[in-house]
């Protein structure tokens, strides 16, 4: 392993939960400074506050963890389910980019790298609110792609779906015959994806490699969205 | 032109504003008893009283107008501007949904057609908040579509961009030269799409001829999306 | 049944086979004059030769028989098998737009839509040189479509799958109890979709209702592909 | 920069055109011992002995280099023209999958990147037989990418345009005021995308690091398709 990110600074935020702590451990291997930020942000001025005790910040990694609550029929999900979707995940989002892109415009240069969902780009039952959260990470990840390209910051979203973890597929679930039949049927690679792979894309999209992705949705999902 | 949705009862939302008005009038010419609901929806009960005061909904037209604003960076976007695009276009579809489901499910047949937009498909700038919302739809209908569909409900997206409407393109703009060279260099189709045609397209997806639609997005900006 | 298609000839390729009977007998219905082409094409000459025989050609239904021969893994197709699929789909698709476009262009008004599949929009197994294929009439329709919309004629492909066919679909594989559990597991629809179903969006895409999608790749497989 | 491809071989297709150069230098530099192939492939024949004289191949990269014509019109592409857009791009794509996977298979690991285009992915005019092309490699790679990941081969298609090459992109037209200003309207990343850095692209799906990626088309166009 080389050392890509040397001499960048990178936060990460909700640092211990969904892809946060592979990326911290990760992100220091390839020799980023790690602003490692643990809290659930609940409004655009902790995330100013974040941005501004972190100092000088060359990569943000959106990271946002949700519950994974599915199998939810839409009639049954009821106001606070759906408001916390996106007081969770989108939200967040947008208050980190507002709060981040200041100093990467001034510097013209900046990297932000979204763990999104494949979920709004392919149907699902029983994640209505999930997916419409999701999709609104999509949309919002193509326009400000598209605008802040322009200022020489790459804004990209890791549309992943079947990555191994804890909270959305538990051992329990995912080592039943019936998990594994699925898997085969369903996702070309046969298996899930493991969280190092995952942070590998996100550290490619973090890295100097890809000044050239603006605004891009990009499957990760063993061929279940190409 | 033909009857083809003779004895459909249809809800169309925020009848006076958007797509509402042609929607209106056209669904009637096909025969539709309309039931033309005008108001800004903003909460689950007023969605459940608007269906209950409806009766039989066979068809939901999600119609819902945004403050076509852009030009707006994505720095200088106010928390409230960017929460109030999501409580005009994703909220009220959500609830409208919920509302009108019980009964379509119970009848094993509905339609719902959304009246979104083509701009979460494609990066633009200066639009953040509004494609984050209409990316919502888009996940919100791709899921939705896919649950839906067993109970044979219809529910199908219009992604449209470039259809003429005074709020979003006013004649001051459309008519000049730089607008016209616009068109000609961006739009395939070089010209703003009419209303009619935009209308056109939800009778299809609102009739029988349809019924093998779910959980679509289909793009309808004269070419520019695909 | 309204008369949508009045006053229009329509040509409709191989018009014995894949959508071609169900397309001739419902056109018709719509009021359009059909010229019913049985030959396969092959060669540019031919084309000509038809578009010559058949006068103003005010819609071209570009419908082209493929071999459905599915279950090859990609090591064992041999080349004849490969050239054949194009051969079959995608050259006399092009020598078919040749020979009609330029009365279309001339008369600044014309509608082409070809029967396509949704196949090279996700990816299946051991259907390699078919999904090639396809993709080459998708490829190409975004393309012309985008091209031929400056003459005001609409080029747009249904991408369909999991259509009723005797071929494709034959009753000995549909009935049984694996089929349609199937079915149940991957198509949200739940069911294959029925030919009229299919010549039905045939129809709108051919009407002066659509002439605002351009190079359009419309997916219609019960929700398979969105 | 690390040794991401040691002991790794990796043939390169047409080592001598298009992003071959690169490539051959790029993964070299990684570690990789490079087969550079200089022959335009015309036959299964050829790409079978190709491949017995390389003996093991880890990594294939298909490069193949098209005549970049543009500005033609449909109804002028001639049919020697339009075989022949296929005959560079498309058949030498499937001889060489065709005569690697075998051994790959055998050892139940390979990957297979191609260079491929964006333009089946977005419509632009007088490139159809290109596009058409282009569009079979997007359908062949997505069907195979799905076939062959059960056997963890990977196969994926970068989706590429914008980038530089005297051959699409001379100076003489890209130092000119009018391209530079179409580059700034269409292209979110305002410059044309370089050598390496689409090379890179390639280098990361060539390694270890993406085993999760199965049938992908990856869009690499500076944000023009996302």
């Amino acid at each position: 392993m080389s050392k890509r990110l040397e001499g960048k600074r990178a936060l990460i935020t909700q640092c211990g939960a969904y892809m946060g702590p592979k990326s911290v451990e990760m992100f220091r291997e390839e020799g980023a400074e790690v602003i490692a930020e643990p809290a659930v942000i609940t409004s655009a001025e902790q995330a100013r506050e974040i941005v501004a005790a972190a100092g000088e910040v060359d990569i943000l990694i959106a990271n946002f963890a949700a519950d994974a609550s599915s199998g939810t029929a839409v009639h049954q999900i009821d106001d606070s389910t759906w408001r916390e979707k996106f007081a969770v995940m989108v939200d967040p989002l947008h208050w980190m980019v507002q709060a981040v892109t200041p100093q990467m415009t001034a510097r013209k240069k900046g990297k932000i790298v979204v763990f999104g969902s494949a979920t709004p780009l392919r149907g699902m039952r029983h994640v209505a609110a999930y997916s419409a959260a999701r999709g609104a990470q999509v949309g919002y990840v193509r326009a400000v792609g598209a605008e802040l390209a322009a200022h020489n910051i790459n804004v990209n979203l890791i549309a992943q779906n079947f990555i191994e973890s804890e909270d959305y597929y538990p051992k329990s679930v995912t080592e039943t015959d019936r998990f594994q039949a699925y898997l085969r049927q369903n996702i070309p690679a046969r298996r899930l994806g493991r969280a190092e792979e995952d942070v590998a894309l996100a550290i490619f999209l973090a890295g100097d490699e890809s000044d050239f992705f603006c605004g891009q949705i990009i499957p990760f999902a063993g061929g279940w969205a190409t």
